[in-house]
């Protein structure tokens, strides 16, 4: 019992109050325990930890835009000082790779985040202020004044981690205490990770409990807390199945649940494009396809390509690719099961292996990776073929021209991403733009001619997309000030005295804040004390 | 057969394709049929209508927000043109006094918020665009390319109408179609409005599949739409068993559902206010819990009322006002019903009769209004007193001091608004803060010194609220543009090409529009052509 990891409910580190048991980290490269005992909490923790987190609320919505600011601030300056530790210990849990990987791109884009997350809440546009002063109303998205209960992924220890990434930093912004299950592959770079947090939260004299950390939790219990009305918002990334089953019980609740699921991300390469530039797109494809050993939310999962010489050429190429790669690690056992029952599933719906083969490859959880391969008519006939197989798999579709083109996008799923690759020529251009209109209302975010793996932490980001890719289509994962409303309510303010207003609607607007007033934004105060007409 | 009005499927008036039986409108003064037979709709029905509706989508989300506003504006001055039939079919199926409240006050309401949605679909700023140049990305609100299905509630035959109302006008404005299921107790007026959309839809050249109309369905049809994965996004606003029966088949299919459920509208008096004009706030209250016989959202259902004198002077002058007051006619028998259950939970929860009775009153669904008391600790420990009890009954809570008012605050469910009146004391002052502070996570607008019942057509309104007020805190049903955002995906372009681009997503700004660009809103052009800096 006391040789087991503390969790922090109530403020501070304390023994689990009700472990259900015990678990290591795993050093997926071997599949032995490594590090650290942490704890399975019980009922009594996850109870503890809401109530903890709802105590917290008030005092943590009232606090200065600024000092929200200067802690996130803080915590980013820890995390890159702590930097050679956190990545030591995120390389042993995950095996991603240590450089360039975890310690040049993950890691600095996690405390970019967390600083971008601090001007947004510092220059407060979130909050998108509407004043009607013939009207005599004003209203901004406020903080919930409840908590956000968020359960990170296996697949960025850093950057989506559920006390570090994009979901804690946008509910710390909006002012909103963060319950955080932590993924239980990463135990120990989530605690180091919530250390600084911990210390960084009361440096910059936030309230102790606007944080909880737990490890690993049943999932039952977690059923129950994303069901409890307490709740202000939930917010998830990781598998179809665990997410659709948080979001049942949070919808039933009416708790906003805010999910990022899975997404098969399809490619499609037209005909002039194939023809100029195949070789390099079948490299491109297969580096996008193997990049973390295909553990990304964005991995193209699915390639459409045109029958014929150039499409035969660029399948031939890419599978070349995956016959002679290497075997890589994924994060578990249980990764690794779910990829190869995918893949299971695509040949049971008549794919066909092109390339690779995600058999067992030595030690760990290594796996090579594989390219498969089906026709248009089994893709559109049998969604068992959109089945995520999450990891270094792929699916070529080959269509004959446009028209089946169009009814392999016509049959998706929502998903995050679309990317159409076109060539120079006029058909390519006609083909790109009716492709475009197929896949615009079934993908997030339209790419043109590049692989989707990369998701810029910017303003204009649609991390999301329609359902089932998440649970909302109007409403980013990634990008600040963007993904901050999620967690925020819609407050209107009806006749109500200037002293008793949020700072940002009074008739002074000192910060220099675009507020909407009376049709159209602005810097201006407004020149009368309330109900009057604008300066 | 034949005798049966047409309902409005696949763009054309058309006899029922599998009527499941037929109704009639009820004059509410007489409980007796009025008006032509209309179909109850089947399964055929209600599937045609769906069907009809998505192969209308990309149509209409491709047509030129000029456009949309026309037909918009021409609905509009089609509804005046024809307000006087209007006003009559209206005044027949629901009692609802001719003047000042149809014929003055809804219908000039229906119409100018049908105004105000045109002006936001040509003005664009609910599309929200964010550019971010050097990332090269762009995204923002944009049609959902789906239909949205909307049912509409039985106490604003024109203002919230299916076929009229503000989630019709923000459905349509964000060029989406629209799935109207009017309210069956006024299927005439619903017809008529439906008659004019249609003739303004054709005459602005928008697909005839944009709108469809059915009068009735059974439960389980509503269930069956609203659970389509199709659709959209779902509106309802009506009584909170149905809105949580279709927000369940909704969410199942990851559809996103905003519901207007149940409120009762706290209103908060302080010591002061009631000594500086007690006897003027209970004419204040009484009018607006008999305003449209109490058939307002947001009727205000609750008052919490300190004992001691002042306190009990109001609740006489309330009462006698209650106990004077003649029967008004409800709209149906259903709507009658369900208040007297209402009040008789009340009952059953420990509240007192203080004034008035809403036992039977004559001829058709004729009711007196009541009022009731109940002490603050039952009201904290009883969910039956805050059920709200839809019509002209409201509850007097009484309290001892402001602790106890805080109480009471902190045990309400969310609510549409929450009202406080505060007399000239620095008591009050501080007592307002206090319940202010108390109020705010529990309601969408909070509102100081005036009755709720108003709810102006704004930009800074906020017609919605916490759960299960509403499905969702972040989004407000009534006022242009923020209505509309409901109805919008997150849509954003990877260094896209120019033409391919959407409007108000290009380099140039023609339009004017204000756009989010590198940090900023600007009304400039991007001077150069994509993936550069800005001019």
């Amino acid at each position: 019992m006391s040789a087991r990891e503390p969790v922090l409910v109530g403020g501070r580190w304390q023994a689990s109050l009700d472990t259900a048991g015990e678990f290591r980290a795993l050093d997926p490269t071997r599949a032995v325990e490594v590090g650290a005992a942490f704890p399975i909490s019980g009922a009594q923790d996850a109870r503890a930890a809401l109530a903890s987190a709802c105590a917290a609320a008030e005092e943590l919505a009232a606090c200065a835009p600024a000092r929200i600011a200067a802690f996130l601030d803080a915590y980013a300056a820890a995390i890159e000082a702590d930097g050679e530790t956190l990545v030591e210990l995120a390389h042993l849990e995950t095996a991603l790779p240590a450089r360039p990987r975890l310690a040049e791109v993950e890691l600095p884009r996690a405390s970019g985040q967390l600083r971008q997350a601090a001007r947004a809440a510092r220059e407060r546009s979130w909050t998108q202020p509407i004043i009607d002063t013939a009207a005599g109303l004003r209203s901004h998205l406020a903080p919930l004044r409840k908590p956000v209960l968020i359960f990170g992924p296996n697949n960025f220890p850093f950057a989506f981690n559920a006390v570090a990434g994009s979901d804690f930093a946008s509910a710390i912004a909006a002012r909103n205490p963060v319950i955080a299950k932590v993924h239980p592959s990463h135990p120990g770079t989530s605690q180091r990770l919530a250390q600084l947090a911990h210390r960084a939260l009361l440096d910059a004299g936030l309230p102790a409990q606007s944080l909880q950390v737990l490890y690993h939790l049943d999932p039952a219990l977690g059923l129950e807390l994303a069901g409890d009305a307490r709740l202000g918002a939930l917010a998830f990334t990781g598998s179809r199945s665990a997410g659709l089953a948080l979001k049942a019980a949070a919808d039933a609740a009416g708790v906003p649940a805010y999910l990022e699921l899975s997404s098969v991300n399809p490619v499609f390469l037209l005909e002039g494009a194939l023809r100029e530039r195949g070789e390099a797109l079948a490299q491109e494809f297969f580096a996008s396809c193997t990049l973390g050993v295909g553990q990304f939310c964005t991995n193209p999962g699915v390639v459409v390509v045109p029958r014929g010489e150039a499409g035969d050429a660029f399948v031939a190429a890419a599978a070349a690719r995956f016959d002679a790669a290497p075997a890589g690690t994924m994060f578990s056992q249980g990764v690794l099961d779910h990829l190869r029952a995918g893949v299971a599933a695509w040949r049971a719906a008549g794919a066909q292996p092109l390339g690779g083969d995600v058999a067992a490859d030595g030690e760990g959880y290594r796996v090579r990776p594989a390219l498969l391969g089906v026709d248009a008519a089994a893709f559109v006939a049998d969604r068992r073929l959109q089945s995520e197989a999450f990891g270094p798999a792929s699916l070529a579709v080959r269509v004959d021209g446009i028209d089946e083109a169009l009814q392999v996008a016509a049959a998706l799923e929502g998903n995050l991403t679309g990317t159409i690759y076109g060539g120079d020529s006029a058909a390519d251009d006609d083909d790109w733009r009716r492709l475009a209109g197929a896949l615009r209302p079934r993908v997030g975010r339209l790419i043109d001619g590049r692989m989707p793996t990369g998701v810029a932490v910017s303003a204009a980001m649609n991390h999301g997309g329609p359902y089932p890719s998440t649970g909302h289509p109007g409403f980013t994962a990634v990008g600040m000030p963007s993904a901050i409303r999620r967690f925020a309510a819609l407050h209107c303010y009806d006749h109500v005295r200037q002293d008793a207003l949020p700072e940002e609607l009074r008739d002074r607007n000192p910060g220099g804040l675009s507020r909407w007033i009376d049709g159209g934004w602005t810097l201006d105060d407004i020149a009368t004390k309330t109900g009057g007409t604008t300066a």
